[in-house]
């Protein structure tokens, strides 16, 4: 292998996800090795020029970096598994949802193996891999890291080593995930709303997106405060929020919506209140969603 | 009054928000006459340059155009009854929180007392008034909006009528609004989380900015799929956020928080899939949040 030739490359797992981190490699000029459990899903990247090794040692053998891209962490050691001894010596880098704790063992089982092992995250929707702008991030084996940096770079220009514990990059990704489902839950409620009106969902779309950049805007205000404990210089009040909160039973039912889900977070409101948050900032939540230290 | 000069402008409620509507009005030359229920606050502003009337008949007779920021409607209506008279002929544009109900009762009151009326609101913090891409949208008389737009324009360059009729603005508000707390709550469980093992929560912030403008890049698939009513092209399934929601649990496990404010989205998936959509976009949970119409 000259200085500048591509690290060969293979990908396990071709869902949406894994045959967008393979096509970026094909694309970038890396010699291409994928495997997934039904081979049909390979045919598309095989006409590129990827390489389908019909058998998963074969496709681990074939790369000194291996990337798994399936949807848990039991379901990869569940397909690696049966090629475990090819894995020795092997860059192994995971790209799946999972817990801190399955991340761990996860990197366990690849310790066991004797391969080397990051732990990642695509921080965005497949049709963003491979553009400068788009995040991913990784955890674990910092060598790995460094050795294969370039490489990684190819799936996204924003590529990040969170640290040597294997399971960081897990941690952030339920950290930063967990607004996902609520944040369009929200959206989707609005959406409801201006439908309800005979306006079309799409009205509301760029509206929304300014009011996100809005939120992101924010943040660094709402982080400093967490990290130094001290709420009490508000831009905004939890008695402000308690007090919008009547507003969402009035758009329930101007728009025949059920807008129960929001429940909890008026009851958050009300017990950060009740522990004298009130006239406190926003971010004092923060608080009252860590539970007690249990009792030793 | 010649063809450029400045129109003469009214801010009622020296709030942060209507502080920083009259320190913009100052700041781009209008003839700005301001007031508030203690006084004391419209100092800053008139050492600007501002003018503050003692008696509020007066601020509203020193300006054609007066812009209320006052916290509800309910406050809006008690700081201007006992002026009702100066409002004949005024263009009274109210900007602050309320439901779509609240703002046709606004509306009703203000056109009982001859003034035209828009309602609207600022989507952003303070600080961003006067900016070129903040945005304020307004809706109510289509012809106030016209003959005020480039005053208007001075509070944010993102200056949008959404309509005539008066609650419109309104409806945006609670549609668009509707992410707000979700998100943060979503980002300060994660910080909560980062915290719990020793890191700042600072260290999030950039993660989830990337994280919004992922979320926002995807609203248009959602919106067209809500427009459409077809789930059937998933991007991302009900079924997949169902199985993540497991890992709800695990982080609430290995940090010691609180995430029982998520279970009404579990249960919000989990009767999504009942009703069939286990397979369709994450989108389809809009239909299980609309209410079935009253039985007629």
């Amino acid at each position: 292998m000259t200085e500048h030739a591509r690290t060969p490359v293979t990908v396990i797992g071709l869902g949406s996800m894994g045959t967008a981190l393979a096509g970026a490699f094909v694309a970038a000029g890396h010699p291409t090795t994928v495997w997934n459990r039904t081979a049909a899903r390979a045919a598309p990247l095989v006409a590129k020029g990827a390489v389908h090794a019909a058998a998963i040692e074969d496709a681990i053998a074939a790369s000194p970096l291996v990337i798994a891209c399936l949807t848990t962490y039991d379901d990869t050691v569940a397909a690696l598994a049966p090629a475990g001894p090819a894995l020795r010596g092997r860059a192994l880098v995971t790209l799946n949802s999972g817990s801190p704790a399955g991340a761990r063992e996860m990197a366990a089982w690849a310790g066991g193996h004797g391969a080397r092992f990051l732990d990642g995250a695509v921080k965005d929707v497949p049709p963003a891999v491979g553009k400068p702008g788009t995040l991913l991030y990784y955890a674990g084996d910092k060598a790995v890291f460094d050795e294969h940096r370039t490489t990684l770079e190819v799936l996204g220009g924003d590529t990040v080593h969170l640290g040597d514990e294997p399971d960081l990059a897990a941690l952030y990704e339920m950290a930063v995930g967990g607004t996902l489902l609520p944040a369009l839950v929200g959206f989707f409620q609005g959406a409801a709303a201006v439908q309800a009106r005979g306006l079309d969902a799409s009205t509301l779309v760029r509206f929304t997106v300014k009011w996100f950049e809005m939120i992101g805007s924010v943040l660094p205000v709402f982080a400093r405060e967490i990290d130094s404990g001290d709420y009490t210089k508000p831009m905004s009040t939890v008695a402000l929020f308690l007090a919008g909160a009547a507003h969402d039973a009035e758009l329930g039912a101007e728009a025949n919506i059920d807008v129960s889900w929001q429940a909890p977070f008026h009851e958050l409101l009300q017990r950060a209140v009740d522990a004298g948050h009130a006239d406190h900032s926003i971010a004092a939540l923060t608080e009252v969603l860590k539970k007690p230290a249990p009792a030793s």
